[in-house]
């Protein structure tokens, strides 16, 4: 007899082992969804240099002092700078040099007047520009690291790469760039029952889905999943292939043999093998036999061989793993409220993970379950973007109540993981509904 | 002088444009994420045998008709079928066959009895099931198609693939999946201030971010970026490299010399290349200059040069175009609504797109400016999720206030893009608090 233990008691074991990852550097075309191994500071003032922001004129403020609509003073205008060309000779007081957005103010220069408020003339065969009103000193002038400092820290480690972080890395010279090297996530299919993909149907057999569903989530979780040939229900041939898996991932998963049937021989390997049982059945549903052990610090994971069960199982506690390694600060699902779209009326003393698909409307999440909730129907997960919780109890519940949820394709994740919220948050409703 | 239009009118310009891209296979474990080129039907029948749903006994029902805890039958066991055995010979009405979960139901049996329900024993050699209550005909017995019927459209053309999907795509034996080709996107960066990531800073000059920023927005909507050289502010130049870009890639997308400055050269580009301009301002903020033309039927974006509105631009014509291409069929930004996070008193008769990043709280977003909101800050592109929509008008906005928001980090995708709801919406917030 197994003795079930609360999802949240399982994590935590989980997460006792978790372990920093190693680091690589990649090119910065590379990097988009990559973690920073590093913090990302700034590696010279920006601007580094005085800049104007619009088009318009250097000036030396000091010679409009007596400007106006009446009598506008003339400068000579001594060239123009595009963005990029400097003016290196400067200017001095009656003078002034034309000046593209973005470019470097010329010494003798303290202010811009923009382009629209002046008007240029011809006189002498020199150019000269009009000006009509008093400029103040340091108009429109971007002084030296007005947007960022030196050494400061724009992105810390931890942080996946989005665009804008690849815009930042580009402008401050990170051709290449810092990252955690992916962890190398081991998959074991076992079972006589599965044939490979491209394998023809027998009887009594069933294609390996669990391992490219793995596959995914693996990828989508910033690990690098590794495939080991299908194991049949064979003690020997099981226990090889999770050996030499040790051997050679960061994580080692397998899915199916884990129940107490017959022909479920992982809790065999465990023993053989010498690893530290963590857990070996868990207060969920679906996935209540998932199993965890540990041996000489890496981490084992019998996954269900059910579907749904492997997928809640790696959602759960491989993600927050994976992640640990990947130098994540927020490891966990992300939580958030949302209306239940569907009646639960039959009670269960385990924890569910109903796969859903959530709609947002006027500001408000809700959340509907995907197809029938059979844990052995694939087509359930192509839609789910979330699991609702629903906290296990001699209550069932119903449509309408605020219910937490888990969001799969959200990449900012949290930083814990607090099953009792959900607990006091419907605790909170039942009470109001009965007062 | 140009005449802006308003951002509706050019998406439906840009989107006149719009079509198809091609298709290829590619292996199952590299499908992650790409966009199913066809409808995923169901190649069998889904189970295609009938199965067990429980480790337990196949047996014939009529044969426990009589009994119960008094007088149970005992049936004699031939054997033990693991899954992805079969028991080829069948069995008799006295006579049951052990099954493991998701093994095949032998001939001659129409039921099976879960094994917590019954007792083995041992009588003159042979081994025998205790059976104590009557088993109905078709209890626990998974029939054939019960999950997926064969020919079934499971994931309709236009999927993204995630997990769930790939597991799908498995179980019918799809080695090869039909997707969509990405779209190549060409990334011409102008601009003589510009330096590579590679190079040292010159006074003057500013790395080329924009690239690289663009560079993660088409991987992120599922093209596949071409980087061409950074082109000088000048006329040859800029167009030779659009016209090379436009005989390699399906789009052309430039940033900067959209202004009207003196060395802005994308206008004349367009003039000399013989295209047809779609529009050369647009009524938001920033990247009001963003331009759009097309020649021979392919389209060039006239990014503004400044990061944020070249940020924006993309987000906003770029993004949907790829989509389409991609076959997707939600190709906008999903729009939600959420709290203002901050006041905004200055009207502007543009539409504001303003970079925010999102926070859940009991069910309700709230949407909060990221860092100072200048246009020429890259940082504060970093930590941006969204877009806080504010239309264009004589009033500004409240905190407080319901606004609708663009996701720029969600897969899903909206399937139009409606300006309007916003400005109904605020309409009426705005008269429900003066009434």
């Amino acid at each position: 007899m197994r003795k079930p233990i609360k999802v949240e008691e399982a994590i935590r074991k989980v997460m006792e082992w978790t372990r920093t990852g190693r680091q690589e550097t990649v090119p910065i075309k590379e990097s988009l969804n990559r973690v920073l191994a590093k913090d990302l500071t700034a590696t010279n003032d920006v601007p580094w240099f005085k800049r104007s922001p619009y088009d318009g004129y250097a000036i030396f403020s000091g010679s409009t002092a007596e400007a106006n609509a009446d009598h506008p003073v003339l400068l000579e205008v001594l060239g123009t700078i595009g963005a990029g060309y400097t003016w290196d000779e400067g200017i001095k007081p009656d003078q002034a040099v034309k000046i593209m957005t973005g470019a470097a103010i010329p010494d003798g220069a303290d202010a811009v007047i923009m382009v629209e408020l002046t008007k240029e003339l011809e006189k002498d065969g020199k150019i000269y520009v009009q000006i009509k009103r008093k400029v103040e000193k340091g108009e429109n002038i971007v002084e030296i690291g007005e947007d960022m400092k030196k050494g400061e820290i724009l992105v810390p480690k931890g942080t996946t790469v989005n665009p804008g972080v690849m815009a930042t890395l580009a402008t401050f010279g990170y051709q290449d760039v810092p990252v955690m090297k992916k962890p190398k996530a081991a998959i074991i299919a076992t079972g006589s029952e599965l044939l490979e993909v491209d394998e023809p149907l027998e009887k009594g057999k069933i294609r390996n889905s669990n391992a490219y569903m793995l596959w995914g989530q693996v990828i989508r979780a910033g690990g690098e999943p590794v495939f080991y040939r299908l194991v049949k229900d064979d003690f020997n041939e099981t226990y090889e292939a999770v050996k030499r898996a040790l051997g050679e991932a960061d994580i080692v998963m397998t899915t199916g043999g884990v129940s107490v049937g017959d022909f479920d021989y992982i809790p065999k390997v465990y023993e053989k093998l010498g690893a530290e049982l963590l857990f070996n059945k868990v207060a969920m549903r679906p996935g209540s036999v998932t199993s965890a052990a540990v041996l000489a610090g890496k981490i084992l994971f019998g996954l269900s061989g059910n579907p749904s069960a492997c997928y809640v199982g790696f959602e759960l506690f491989v993600r927050p793993y994976l992640k640990t390694m990947l130098g994540h600060r927020n490891v966990y699902l992300k939580r958030a409220q949302a209306t239940l779209g569907e009646d639960f009326p039959k009670p269960n003393p385990f924890t569910r993970f109903v796969r859903a698909k959530l709609s947002y409307e006027a500001g408000v999440i809700h959340a509907g379950p995907v197809r029938m909730d059979k844990s052995n129907i694939v087509s359930s997960l192509i839609e789910a973007n979330a699991l609702i919780v629903l906290p296990g109890g001699s209550r069932g519940f119903t449509k309408g109540l605020q219910v937490d949820v888990l969001l799969l394709e959200d990449e900012e994740g949290a930083p814990e993981w607090d099953e009792n919220i959900t607990d006091r948050r419907l605790q909170r409703q039942r009470e109001n509904h009965f007062s």
